[in-house]
């Protein structure tokens, strides 16, 4: 169920209660900034994933600042989005079933839904789904240029996927979709440079061999925070999907620029704000953000601001700092802010993001979190 | 927000939307009835963990089951837990702030309501705050035996602790909390015995100190699922903790027994209902539940009756099967249950049960989920 708001607009930030998911409204700002005015720069389409942050106020900011939509990877998140007044969303992701399948369709009537798939029984069911609410979808092929998760190989069989997607009705081929999902967090500029550089190879010879055949291909659809300028140089694809960019995350922060050194492009935008709720000893003391707080799949959180503490571990409802001899005290009480290893999957913890400007709580937004389906 | 349920009551299993948490009610019924009958053998209390399940309708099974009341571990449960009618909840957790102090405070009108202290600062607060609200709270002081997370040294730390409980009116001291929560998981069963019983002689001689000096130490509380039945036979502990019990998960199936295989106390009745989404070829398929449908911080799912595949990654939306040579088919939209490795996590992430009794669904059941506070 849907919990309560842990602040109130106007409060002190230092009032909000724990466990929190903070947003620094200024950072964010420059975020969605600076990846629309990179956008221009390089001369691609921007269309971010929503995955990240589930929320149609921050979609409708990126839209604002030149995306031509949004992508998400489910069809309760297209719902929210298309309900908070999105009017172009791609799940980027295969909808598989009954039930999300009328409901992808039946979004179709109230905005400009594009899909993907990667399976011939697929494409019949989405185009079916289409016909009997009497909407057109866009469809992208997914074709696995890397990551071996979903898609299918690129070139023939990709090709005879999009024969049967210009043959469906209800369906409109739009092109691939082409993300390299494993390539995010390949730490070396080098070694991300070069994943990108094979996986544009492979979708351009399929969207050659697309055109040859007299099939639509203009787009060619992928890329994320990791790696998007590597996308946008090979000329190749022509609609990047950066999501995490919004907030970023500990994770994203290892990544190596040219120089070796950690990429700096974006600021860390989401936090968790955590109580001290326990000090036992000088070496040890205890947050009230564990596993249901924050997530751990990408390494544990970093405290902000804190070089004398480290988060070391987590269990259900306790996050375990280690402290370093300092002289800095540290109380039960004390609200400490924290970086999540992984930004999607903690937000998807909260129902609610407090935004903050300076010291002051500006804005309290609902997040379209769940299991979804 | 909440999202909606992915079931109808009367529906078909096999039609339940993906990703659902889904409960086995019989297996449910059975685990529920084997602790509670366990208890009355050994000759102990129980007080099951409700953070586990967060659902004030199992909480009134388990109390119906002979429970004397069951805890949770902060207050956004305890509130959910009175609200459903439970009318004895021990936080078995410290709280710290005001917000917090005060709903903790308030719910003392409406139930009998515990909680743990590990410092005197954290007494004073809780102090004044039942005193502002007019009621008594019961207070266990939180005792470190090994765990090494919150909670105060045992011995002559703790009774200066408990001094100050029984000198701030507000307060009842009802004894002590001495979860050994790092035993829990301890692979076998005589390092799990060896550790309960460590703490068990931290516990007694802390109990036995209170009581000499004429403090109120009625109760020792602590246990969980993997290590109950040493707590109880300590004679030491006599109000016991368990809580994953209900629904098992992979990790806890790990335990061994004391002839050295895994334990089977307790059935697995908790799984995520899946969908195969994707299955690009014969070695690989991808499952629509990832890192927002089950938590992976203590390993991979298990999939139910399926050996011919393995859970071998998570990313937000997707569980990628290694699949091995085998003459069973394995389609897209195909429907699988999986074994969380945690499920304490993994529930949180829900906002629906789907029970179901053999392939109906029968029960649709809110989850107070949530990062709470």
């Amino acid at each position: 169920m849907t919990s309560r708001p842990p602040a109130e607009i106007g409060m002190p930030l230092v009032e909000v209660d724990t466990p929190a998911l903070l947003v620094d409204l200024e950072a964010l700002e420059r975020n969605l900034r600076r990846l629309g005015d990179r956008a221009r720069e390089l001369g691609v389409r921007i269309r971010p994933h929503a995955k990240t942050h589930k929320s149609p106020t921050i979609a409708r900011k990126q839209i604002a600042l030149g995306a031509v939509g949004v992508c998400c990877q489910k069809v309760s998140e297209a719902e929210a989005l298309v309900t908070g007044g999105i009017g172009d969303v791609l799940v980027s992701n295969e909808v598989v079933g009954r039930q999300k399948l009328e409901r992808l369709a039946a979004l179709g009537r109230e905005a400009r839904i594009g899909v993907c798939v990667d399976e011939p029984e697929n494409v019949a069911a989405v185009g079916a789904a289409a016909r009997a609410y009497g909407v057109v979808l866009d469809v992208l092929v997914e074709i696995n240029v890397g990551a071996n998760r979903c898609g299918v190989e690129p070139g023939e069989p990709a090709l005879a996927l999009a024969e049967r997607v210009a043959g469906t009705s209800g369906l409109r081929l739009r092109g691939l979709q082409a993300y390299h999902g494993s390539a995010q967090h390949l730490r070396g500029y080098e070694e991300r440079r070069a994943a990108i550089a094979a996986a544009a190879l492979k979708a351009e010879r399929t969207a050659t061999l697309l055109k040859s055949r007299g099939l639509a291909c203009e787009v060619v659809a992928g890329a994320g925070t990791g790696t998007y300028a590597f996308e946008a140089a090979t000329g190749v694809y022509n609609e990047l999907q950066a999501g995490s960019y919004v907030f970023m995350d500990a994770d994203y922060a290892k990544n190596l620029a040219a120089d070796g050194a950690p990429v700096r492009e974006f600021e860390h935008a989401l936090f968790v704000y955590a109580t001290v709720m326990s000090k036992p000893n000088s070496e040890r003391a205890v947050l009230d953000a564990g596993l249901k707080a924050v997530s751990v799949d990408s390494g544990m959180p970093r405290l902000v601001g804190r070089e004398d503490a480290e988060f070391v571990r987590a269990s259900d409802e306790h996050g375990v700092l280690r402290l370093k001899e300092s002289n800095r005290p540290l109380a039960v009480g004390q609200k400490l802010r924290l970086i999540p290893g992984h930004c999607d999957p903690t937000v998807n913890l909260y129902d609610w993001y407090v935004g903050y400007r300076g010291e002051r709580v500006e804005a309290i937004s609902p997040i379209a979190r769940g299991p979804g389906n």
